[in-house]
């Protein structure tokens, strides 16, 4: 594996803005008022321009769940035990998770890409053991992973994505597992962000709110050692006018630097695994508040990339909304979601897949002998 | 045909409240937080207590779609010429239309019901010639239907209930096409709300500023001859304490009135395919705007008729939101969709079929050997 992180720096793709023209023109021949199927609209002409072709389609769905343990659960972040991870890992590869039930309801392809837990796995045709460590070290106390455990991780993410890629899929979800991962991901958010854990924290999987200040306190105390780590290793003073090369630069330091010091080994393999996927031609539908932490980074690792994710739906975690708009996407629903696991992106499949059917089915005002609009006055 | 309305007298059915119960407590021991998959658990949830089984399913979806033309749509209320009622009915029973493609893709059985268009509609075997007249009279001017043709139109909208019914169907879905149609159901809920048309107006199909200002000031106009019938035919007043059953006649006479001076043929049969859903056990899951007008009058005519609702979506109609509230309902989707046909509602039966699943399928705690949430402080 290559662990160097060269592949980075490869651009994302450039959408196809042809595609998206037909696409635009067809929705206005269609037999309805214009606009009157809102954000299915909108879905079509995206996946055209990510696909390349006017008349998108979602048959294949690759679903791969990066799971992995974390140092900081240890300090009491989560509402459920540490040992909890490996154990939805073997939940989900025996089917009974909410991801692995919509999986099979979708017709989706799904892996387990196992990062490392605390509690041993074992192993199944369906896990994909990737071991980097007994899990992440506690982020308060010092950064999280390795730059070794860094490159590991976002290429087996990277990794993931070219399966999919190899396995023709039409769309790629990430999920995620890992028992304090709100924690990791509130942090990296907080740092690309410049917020404070204030500004972001929620109860995860369903702390209470002594639980959401003791865990506020901890994320703060990782910000802090995060700024001195910074201020140490402070880049070179740039001019102001630096170029867009030497922003990009900084912009990807930034990224791997938060990931390092205070992500999850989950958490930077999805971010690897968007980068991949925008570089590689391949739309991704994004999760929730743990993906969309991935997606930031992502977005923040290579310009562009955000071009190629659809968000699925907004999380009940309160912090999600400031990633989201930070990444410049909206979501299509909001049910009160906050499980993860890809559990919300999977939900969001079959509404991708109404709206590629409309776009492709519907009969043309001229097809239908419909009038059109009459002109107004 | 019974055109007498005494079958509206009878009751909405009970809900089981003992699958309900069953449903809350099996939610509790799948191997998710508590509360983590939000809106889908109370889809489950709802659906056990409507299907009377702790395990609810959607196997068989009825879409009923309920046309017309409205004498109104000659005084420009709509961006579309009234034609195109009778051209969409022969486009959705050709297979063209958003809702033919949506019943495909999900599966659900679809008839037509023209209850009557200023143009001819050629046979086919999916429409059902239910025709009262080629279209109401205009509702500015004068009633815009008969006693008779009310019941006719209530008629129609509890056989086509009775119809799923027949068909073992698991959920009904009424959609609609009526040129026209976003003003008679913007008068009727103002009249039923006690609202002025400024409050409730919206551009429907697509009117430009000056077209929903005509659109205001007309069915403001309707609304004044509305208040001066009722004037003149006053019910004798009721004391302050009048008994439950007064005032549920009262709100019946009022709502078939209203339904009598504004409505539309498909909107009073969706009306009547509501209450005799209510009466029948019949889960519904209601779409956008006409619906919804549809469906507050339905609540009106048989208190306890909205327990058997869901509201798919929130419409881009700037008046829906006054309406759902009033009937108490909260919309699953909101995707800027303001089509109608049914189209809201079939997009989200696919999220009714993931949460019955999820809930069906999921693994316990104890069957999967996940530890369950620590308790905290």
């Amino acid at each position: 594996m290559n662990l160097d992180l060269d592949w980075l720096q490869a651009a994302a793709a450039a959408v196809d803005l042809e595609a998206r023209e037909a696409a635009i023109s067809r929705q206005g021949e269609l037999t309805k008022p214009p606009g009157s199927l809102g954000r299915l609209e909108d879905i079509a002409i995206q996946l055209a321009a990510l696909q390349g072709r006017a008349q998108p389609s979602l048959e294949q769905v690759q679903i791969s769940v990066f799971a992995a343990d974390h140092g900081v659960a240890t300090a009491g972040v989560s509402a459920f035990p540490q040992a909890v991870t490996a154990q939805m890992i073997a939940n989900m590869a025996a089917g009974g998770a909410a991801i692995s039930v919509l999986a099979r309801q979708i017709g989706a392809g799904i892996e387990l890409i196992n990062l490392g837990t605390v509690a041993p796995v074992a192993p199944h045709p369906l896990i994909r053991d990737a071991t980097i460590a007994a899990g992440t070290a506690n982020l308060v106390e010092g950064p999280a992973m390795s730059t070794e455990q860094l490159g590991l991780a976002l290429a087996e993410g990277a990794a993931a994505a070219q399966r999919a890629r190899a396995a023709s899929a039409d769309l790629f979800i990430a999920g995620e597992m890992g028992i304090g991962n709100t924690t990791a991901a509130t942090a990296v958010t907080c740092a690309l962000l410049g917020r404070s854990a204030a500004d972001l924290v929620g109860p995860g999987t369903g702390l209470d709110r002594s639980g959401i200040e003791r865990k506020r306190l901890l994320i703060d105390q990782a910000l802090t050692r995060y700024q001195d780590q910074l201020r140490l290793n402070a880049l070179p003073r740039m001019a102001t006018d630096a170029s867009r090369e030497v922003s990009i630069a900084r912009s990807r330091e930034m990224a791997t630097n938060a990931l390092t010091q205070l992500g999850g080994f989950e958490i930077t393999a999805m971010a690897g695994a968007y980068v991949a996927c925008a570089q590689q031609r391949m739309p991704m539908l994004i999760d929730g508040f743990i993906s969309s932490a991935a997606a930031l980074a992502a977005s923040r690792l290579c310009p562009g990339a955000a071009d190629w994710m659809l968000l699925a739906h907004a999380s009940a975690e309160p912090g999600h909304r400031a990633m989201v708009e930070a990444i410049g996407l909206r979501p299509l629903l909001d049910l009160g979601m906050r499980l993860g696991e890809g559990s919300g992106a999977a939900a969001a499949v079959p509404l991708l897949r109404l709206a590629c059917a409309l776009h492709a089915q519907m009969a043309t005002f001229a097809e239908a002998g419909v009038a059109e609009k009459v002109s107004q006055g």
